[in-house]
């Protein structure tokens, strides 16, 4: 049994601690300053208010000013806040210096230094300093589902192998299935493009209503499906880029976070709105303040595009649906999605 | 413009018209003996009663007694029959010798012979004899769709690639996007393979309902996703037992198809029986007689492990969720997918 402490009370943070807890350990959930109204509705009834759930009493909540007693022991430090959070969880973490202990991040992103994709492990550490080699958890996991014991698969990965493979240990349950990969890049980078991805494979349920139809198995499922194989294939080009291996794109942090992120919510709904024609400031005020990583990762995607042409590193004809996504939903262009480009060309 | 003859008046071969006669050409559609009604409607009419469509009244119908006059000057014979057709659709275009008129069939399955995968554009060119290598059609497409001019990326590929390139010129329209494969062997392995892996896809709904939930953002699509990449890596798999290239597994016949697959109807409604735990014959029972080609590519796949295995080319913890799928669905057992045998064991 051991001691983890997870940083960010939000919706994969807490239900990150349900395995945890049900696999024997110790575990304090800390709400950031955002997540005070999250922190008191489970200090007084257990019940996380975005999960719509009452979580095993056993996981013990903290307010972030009581974030040094939370990691006073702690064996192993989640991370569970958003990309935005990183930076501001390194400094608190700074403050309480955790040494060498090992952190499991389930943030996900990327950051362009140097001309470069950078994967968030490397980022953290590097904020960090010391020896630290952030574990990165990837795949298809909606929050909501493993918080309520749904047998999920997720991946977990990083600069050092050892720790992965000693945190997949400490996490497993019967219902959450922790595989390891040694390509940190290959599947950081997928679990950070299928945000990107999974808009455009939405693009096909608003074309379809705006022409007027209903949904059912007869609607514009063959237009999503090209589109979804086309991502796949995309994300094995970048994550070449990157330097990971494109096999990475073909299992669970690609294909499998890729179907699930298309079922599960918002990054489909607001490809929907974009695919209705409502253009794309429309769009994201439909989705009501939404976090949309996808707005993100395609801006870090277009520097990152520009860096690597530059350098001759990739063809503009290259990533012809990422670079469509791009003018869709930052330039305000109409969806028109080029399937002539695809698959290497009619 | 070419003369195109399409055999076989069912949903995708009548859809496979619809693009056909948009690129200029004459298309003829002849029923077999099973169509007799179909055809009916469509002199009548022009109405599809499966597909419940008006097609394009230049799409000329003719009965299975009127093949001869059909095929005469046909530049190109188009095979719309299943893959139970297939010997009776040689057959019969042996009585009316075709020469070396291009065939593109849309026919897709899997046969065994002498321990090995056949592809069917092989054991159809077999059944002709003379020089023809069938071009076979694969890829995300929904008939329904198709014949409502919906976007969709299909791959032509065959033994003899200038003759997949040239048919794929003759049927490419604006919303039919149609691609090339040189791997005829992994392109038509996952697509037959797709049918078996959609039905375990299809169980998470059956399981998620079992339990007594209801439909939406939060339900078992972490367990459904899970199933899906695993499906990918063993389309893999069993593409290079077979001889062709994995990569198809990432593609349209790969990723792609199995996506289209589990939207599109039957054998995704046929898995969610099974999840729901009615037992295979009941779920069967359940799906009134429509075409379930997920349990003969699985009779198929039954026999071709243990040839590989018996040749030590395969072993037997390999592909635990195929082995899986035959249980439930041939032996009747209970869906209780096995998650930690998959992506090489937790």
């Amino acid at each position: 049994m051991a001691t983890i402490t997870v940083l960010g009370a939000g919706m994969m943070g807490s239900a990150l601690c349900v395995p945890l807890v049900d696999a024997g350990h110790e575990v304090r959930l800390v709400g950031t300053h955002l997540d005070a109204e999250i922190i008191s509705e489970l200090m007084k009834s257990s019940t996380h208010p975005k999960l719509k759930l009452e979580l095993p009493r056993a996981i013990r909540a903290y307010r972030v000013e009581e974030l040094a007693e939370a990691l006073r022991g702690a064996d192993v430090i989640g991370l569970g806040v958003s990309s935005a959070g990183v930076a501001w969880a390194a400094e608190r973490l700074r403050e309480h210096p955790i040494g060498e202990r090992p952190i499991l991040m389930i943030t996900k992103g990327l950051e362009l230094g140097g001309g470069e994709l950078r994967i968030l492990p490397d980022v953290l550490a590097e904020k960090l300093g010391g020896g630290v080699a952030p574990v990165a958890v990837a795949g298809p996991c909606i929050a909501g589902e493993l918080a309520r014991r749904v047998e999920s698969c997720v991946l977990f990965t990083g600069r050092d192998a050892e720790t992965a493979r000693a945190l997949a240990s400490l996490a497993r349950t019967e219902y959450y299935h922790v595989f390891t990969s040694e390509d940190a890049v290959g599947v950081e980078v997928c679990a950070a493009l299928k945000n990107a991805y999974a808009m455009g494979i939405g693009f096909a349920a608003g074309l379809h209503e705006r022409a007027g139809g209903s949904p059912g198995s007869v609607a514009m499922h063959n237009h999503e499906a090209g589109v979804f194989a086309q991502s796949v294939l995309e994300m094995q080009r970048v994550v070449a880029l990157a330097g990971g291996n494109p096999a990475s794109a073909s299992s669970l942090a690609g294909v499998g976070d890729l179907d699930v992120t298309c079922s599960g919510g918002r990054t489909g709904r607001f490809g929907r709105w974009l695919g209705l024609g409502v253009g794309s400031s429309e769009a994201i005020a439909r989705m009501e303040g939404a976090t949309l990583e996808c707005l993100d990762i395609l801006e870090v995607m277009r520097a990152a595009l520009s860096a690597y042409e530059a350098r001759g590193k990739l063809q503009a004809r290259e990533l012809p649906l990422l670079r469509h996504l791009m003018n869709v939903a930052l330039d305000d262009e109409p969806v028109r999605v080029p399937f002539g480009a695809f698959f290497g060309g009619e």
